[in-house]
């Protein structure tokens, strides 16, 4: 049995993800007073190396808050009460735009494409046949939820020729699979520190570009503490007291990032996910999303055998080996696991997770 | 020259305070999974502790923000678009309450007292008398940017025999003042981590009564990443990932605060609030309170002398000296200091922030 509080888990779920030494010593740093010209310099460096990450040129903007309130920023601040919003819906993240959207009175117009499989973009070209006065379109890039890889290139292409702001969550993928901000043509972008940064949970990146500001300006947004405007105002400081400990984190999570490289970095995930999806195959599990192609680069989603409980293969996992990995979620609970391999993560995790999958699966099937 | 990113600044400012290395060591465990067995125990065991710090039987809930997105979760979950909200105004932060209220189209009725004297019971009622459809009724404690101990109990006994939800803001004081949630009748109160708990920023705490709740269910809240209603359905978790590290830090700051007393703790802040106003009187510098009677616990706002500029004072306070202390907010910015003794701060270091402001004011006089 794993002591869990003082032992160290092998956290392979998708997020929270472990955190490098370096980092949780650069969190110890004294807290610095956060408008001063020292902490706010800092600050305004971490959000030039944020852009690079991005590969944008638009305003990124760091939030204390969860990656849900980069999602819930990102749409608030552009679309008014009773404006449409496209909703493209394959998983419980893309599903948590809409709830968003629907509790701020906008008028979600859903397109629902089957958990496992991608957004199609034709559909998407259709919608906005049938309703030109779309005022923006959510997608997850990367479906925490399924594993599944998105489109968002393709839909980028559609959605820049209209008027409508193109708002896609990567909060699972981005520093850990390639992601084209201004190539896409993504208008409003979010992420989040405990994914692929490899950081603690408590920060959301938001990137912004012109197009979405002409719309940010022209809507009344009732969020407050979301509002974006007041993240505008003053660009070299945060409108309410950052998470200073996490602001250290966060640079010494650039500053490995940019030692091991964007691209490295990426082929590293790719490379997981290759090693993740053979070996499973080789001890009998099938993979849950539709295809090879459509499979995301730092989440795996597996269908479980019959006759076999995820929540027991978990337990096992976690009991025996100290190994956390994921559920599924909703209506997928009892069908699928999950293993996140982003952040930090290397052969090793991956081939000690594998293998304690392998007995565990064994045992149960005893 | 302080090298200001190695070096331990003395912050003596009104947050964010001085991190205890207990706490430091704490947010250095290894990340849990968020929604396992081990953190969900001591997650919810945190909230039974904060709800002692509260002196409430109410919910506690524990948000991923600064102290605003506690306003914002206070104010926008209880009041509705066009519903009537009183504001107490005298200062920046219960401004704030207001600008809140605005944003999402509440209807603002603000009673505005000059910056420096407290809020007036009597006032409080005559609004009453007025407006009997009052939905809610704002104000803060301790008002951090001029240093103003606001009588909460006198108007909590006002607002129990209306309909009106009572929402106090105390962020700058709770865990550092004598402050007594169910005795005041306070129905939902916002605190934060970065003053007196003397944790990193990152945290807002939240206590919502049965009086609160039954407004909240009746409305039809805009706010998704602050709904309460979110919070409420789960108390196991919370509804987005949380901070894990910070709920590492509140626990070890709850230990802290438990060792202490909560009683002990308060009365330290009181005494070194009055060691700072009789020592400042003595080297010829006048508080900016109207009198010692509404004098903070944990911030002290001093009147700066005739041709002497704050912000010349805080600079060799800083470049010689290493303190930090703060200026004034608003229109007070060129009359005022603020000193912080919140947190972890004893006697050394006040009488080391005076002694140098001391010296600081004599250079600056010469």
């Amino acid at each position: 049995m794993v002591n869990h509080m003082t032992g160290e888990l092998l956290l392979m779920i998708p997020g929270p993800t472990i955190v490098p030494s370096r980092v949780v010593r650069a969190m110890s740093a004294p807290i610095l007073p956060h408008r001063g010209k020292v902490f706010s310099e800092m600050y305004m460096q971490q959000i030039e190396r944020l852009k690079k990450v991005f590969r944008t040129s638009n305003d990124v903007f760091i939030l204390c808050g969860s990656g849900t309130a980069a999602m819930e920023a990102g749409l608030a601040n552009v679309v008014g009460e009773g404006e449409k919003v496209l909703c493209l819906v394959n998983g419980k993240f893309s599903e948590r735009f809409k709830e968003i959207a629907d509790n701020f009175r906008a008028k979600a117009i859903v397109l629902e494409f089957e958990w496992g499989k991608a957004i199609d973009p034709i559909k998407v070209r259709e919608a906005f046949l049938e309703h030109p006065d779309i005022k923006a379109v959510t997608m997850v890039f990367n479906e925490t939820s399924t594993g599944v890889r998105n489109p968002v290139k393709e839909i980028g292409e559609i959605v820049k020729n209209t008027n409508a702001i193109f708002i896609v969550d990567t909060i699972s993928a981005l520093a850990g699979d390639e992601f084209d901000t201004d190539g896409w043509n993504v208008d409003i972008c979010a992420a989040g520190s405990q994914k692929c940064f490899a950081m603690p949970p408590g920060l959301a990146f938001i990137s912004v570009s012109k197009k979405a500001w002409k719309a940010i300006d022209s809507t009344d947004s009732i969020t407050y503490y979301l509002n974006l405007k007041q993240y505008k105002d003053d660009k070299a400081h945060a409108p309410y007291t950052p998470p200073v400990s996490l602001i250290y984190g966060l640079k010494e999570s650039l500053d490995i990032i940019e030692e091991e490289g964007l691209e490295k970095r990426n082929e590293r995930h790719r490379r997981l996910a290759t090693i993740v999806r053979k070996e499973a195959k080789s001890m009998g599990l099938e993979i849950f999303p539709a295809s090879e192609e459509v499979c995301s680069a730092t989440v795996t989603a597996l269908k479980v055998p019959d006759g076999i409980d995820p929540a027991a293969i978990r337990k096992t996992m976690l009991d025996t080996y100290g190994i956390v990995i994921a559920g599924g979620q909703a209506h997928l609970k009892k069908s699928i696991i999950r293993i996140g391999h982003m952040g930090i993560v290397g052969e090793k995790e991956i081939y000690a997770t594998l293998e304690c999958l392998k007995k565990t699966l064994d045992a149960l099937r005893k």
